[in-house]
């Protein structure tokens, strides 16, 4: 055990802090995308700064939870499924297949989230069209 | 130092063979996408056996290879840049940003890789053309 260094206890901590931030992002996930409450969601999870990086939203809870209530608006059957998740030091990545009904083939995304203090502070995401053909027999999950 | 437990020591062993996958990966990705080199880098880098999500690209390292060399034939000045590396267990996220020509506003790509014992062995992503306009000053990455 005296072979432990600095360096792998901070790999500790992090791997620690990385299982708390997992259940932050999770929870805030699950009530903003699928309990269709992104209002509630934000306030609970993202903090005072929130940068955004989604090209169709602008900075800050508020434009999140906006923009997001005009989707449910519009799909009122919204769902994600959550298919992977991962942590690195104060970031979370979801691995995800939102569909706007149950007809939907719906979208693969992939949300990268920062996190700081145990708040969401920063988002990052890519979302690619489900398509109808593959080359494979994968599917993208 | 006594009050490691069993859990913990799991976790230093992944952290050391993340930051290991992370450096197979890099290297993987330069020698493919950058250096144009897609044979080689499948060669030394991908397993026997490549479980392929990605709905263009058949599963194995040929598949691989050979999709990537018609698509460097295609935009010879394909490039990618890494913006951001992760890895938790056994995978590696990329965020990338590639480029067909120094003129393209390029594509968002979040590639993720699964190794077993140093190779890679499967792989996912998910793919967003970068657009003109952004409701945000932060640009995608």
């Amino acid at each position: 055990l005296l072979i432990l260094t600095v360096s792998q206890g901070a790999s500790i901590a992090s791997a620690q802090g990385g299982e708390h931030n997992k259940q932050v992002v999770l929870e805030f996930y699950d009530l903003a995308m699928n309990q269709h409450r992104p209002q509630a969601a934000a306030n609970q999870f993202i903090g005072s700064v929130y940068t955004q990086h989604n090209p169709l939203i602008a900075d800050g809870k508020k434009a999140f939870a906006d923009f997001l209530e005009a989707r449910i608006a519009q799909f009122p059957e919204l769902h994600s499924e959550i298919k992977s998740i991962f942590s690195d030091g104060n970031r979370v990545i979801l691995h995800v297949r939102s569909k706007t009904d149950q007809n939907d083939r719906g979208r693969a995304i992939v949300d990268i989230f920062r996190l700081e203090d145990g708040k969401i502070v920063e988002h990052w995401d890519v979302i690619q069209p489900i398509p109808e053909k593959s080359a494979n027999p994968n599917g993208m999950f």
